[in-house]
């Protein structure tokens, strides 16, 4: 039996394992893709305290992975489906074997939400993509939008301008969530245009995209705009299905925790961006992933 | 006005500073010391995300003052002496003048508490220190003790038994609450040596400390033990003199805070070591610095 079972090797997920090796906790991370979680869609970050010049995202992820490897918590390749109760503990089921452990840390993430445009999941991988370091050398001098208006869409148009002949910034405000340093950088990339006020209503093409049919939410008025891409940006939805009749969330599904990140039941804790907070950033997913790792060993000092 | 006021130079108020400059608010940073904090009395971190060989802790520091630099918002040494409201902002009083701040953000961190045994005081700079990176130096094969049971304790023991000859630790209880990872390193490392179930009673010498009164707690003998150093690392208590009559604060002094870091008056937020949580460590007081700027920010934005 595992002191602790963590779900999810993102940032926060890594540095609850840092810290539960360092406490000597029986541990193991559990994670489905590759450690890195949603940030690593991102090319590098700037904002993480620690690095004036910047880190791409792989590079800061590969020395939070070291220092978990360094503590001795492996690391394994599994999703994870559902979590019951088992003898004083809880079991871990993934899609091959179940793994008990006497509590369990969330921290399973985040994925980026669907606009719900007409054809929009038609044109997945033929145009439509969330996720401009993976997709974004396939629009080398080509036009494209990107849509949203949080720190992502910014920081992914101006990644995108690196490749594509033109970049429209599309968002259904006027103002902006993104942070006003990566506003007035975009504003000042020539390839960058904005469309504010505007929505996407639908992705037209066949078999790829050729453009979008764009709604002005001020005037109504419709227009079809020609491009290639359509990058998406906005908004994140948690990835908690797996345990949504077992743990409260929020409507949108994002998991409630106390200020030791306690969830709905006894024992398990969430960290990072799968629970419900108001900012969502790498800093505060490790600060998270600490915090978690800490109650769970005061729980097990407390009981056993 | 400033947009917010940020007082204190630590993890917290720098990560704060970052994130408040990047969005574009314009901000002033208070320090009464240099920047850095209590952490800086740490010589090292080895637990903070993306250092895996650990970084010194003024180098951790230098790089995030680099990022706030960057992003040009200034740090001024000031010592807050109070906070009072002023035409829809707040006043920020120092010792030599006053700042007005739409919004403020206390970092102000805290500091170690006194262990309260007799004659404490009297021999603070004479053999008794709160500061193992500061005072260890002065203790070349010397003979010291250090009390205290969490990460600090064990952590300082250790790096003063590389200059001392014999560190004796001494604890109130069996269990530490250090990590285990450091009770390994400490037991592993001949010249500390543990006594437990201990409590440190008076401090005895003139006018340099000499040993000290020791009680044993299970079973109440008291001996007179020799040593010419003591360190104390029983725990810290917040920098909130200034405000504990302005905001609600818990009986050790604690500023009490919401999800969003937000205090009992609108607009003033509190993030790091000097708020009421679970967890003080370095990258959660980054963490909590990113959320208070954050929420600053969506203030800002929704009243203008």
């Amino acid at each position: 039996m595992y002191d602790t079972i963590i779900i999810g090797a993102g940032p926060s997920g890594l540095t609850a394992a840092l810290y539960a090796g360092r406490y000597r906790l029986k541990a193991l991370v559990l994670e489905k893709m590759v450690p890195g979680g949603q940030i690593i869609l991102s090319p590098s970050i700037e904002n993480f305290p620690g690095f004036p010049d910047g880190i791409t995202t792989q590079e800061l992820i590969d020395r939070m992975k070291k220092q978990v490897d360094e503590v001795e918590v492996p690391v394994e390749n599994a999703d994870v489906i559902g979590i019951t109760e088992d003898s004083g503990g809880y079991c871990v089921k993934t899609q091959e074997q179940s793994f008990t452990a006497k509590t369990v840390i969330i921290a399973s993430g985040a994925q980026a939400k669907r606009l719900n445009a007409v054809n929009e999941e038609l044109f997945i991988g033929k145009g439509v993509s969330y996720c401009g370091t993976c997709d974004g050398p396939l629009f080398r001098n080509k036009e494209i939008i990107v849509v949203g208006g949080g720190d992502r869409a910014v920081e992914d148009a101006l990644f995108l301008s690196g490749y594509a002949s033109k970049v429209t910034l599309i968002h259904r405000r006027q103002g902006f969530r993104a942070s006003e340093i990566l506003i007035e950088k975009a504003k000042n990339e020539p390839k960058i245009h904005f469309r504010l006020d505007t929505v996407v209503e639908a992705i037209n093409g066949g078999p790829k995209v050729s453009g979008v049919r764009l709604k002005n939410v001020k005037t109504s008025e419709i227009t079809d705009f020609p491009c290639e891409g359509v990058f998406i940006f906005v908004g994140i939805k948690p990835n908690t299905e797996f345990i949504k009749n077992y743990l409260n969330i929020d409507e949108t599904g994002f998991i409630i925790t106390g200020h030791d990140l306690s969830t709905s039941r006894k024992n398990i804790y969430a960290c990072g961006d799968c629970r419900q907070k108001t900012l969502y950033q790498v800093i505060n997913a490790c600060g998270d992933g600490a915090v978690a790792a800490h109650s769970v060993h005061q729980s097990i000092l407390n009981h056993g």
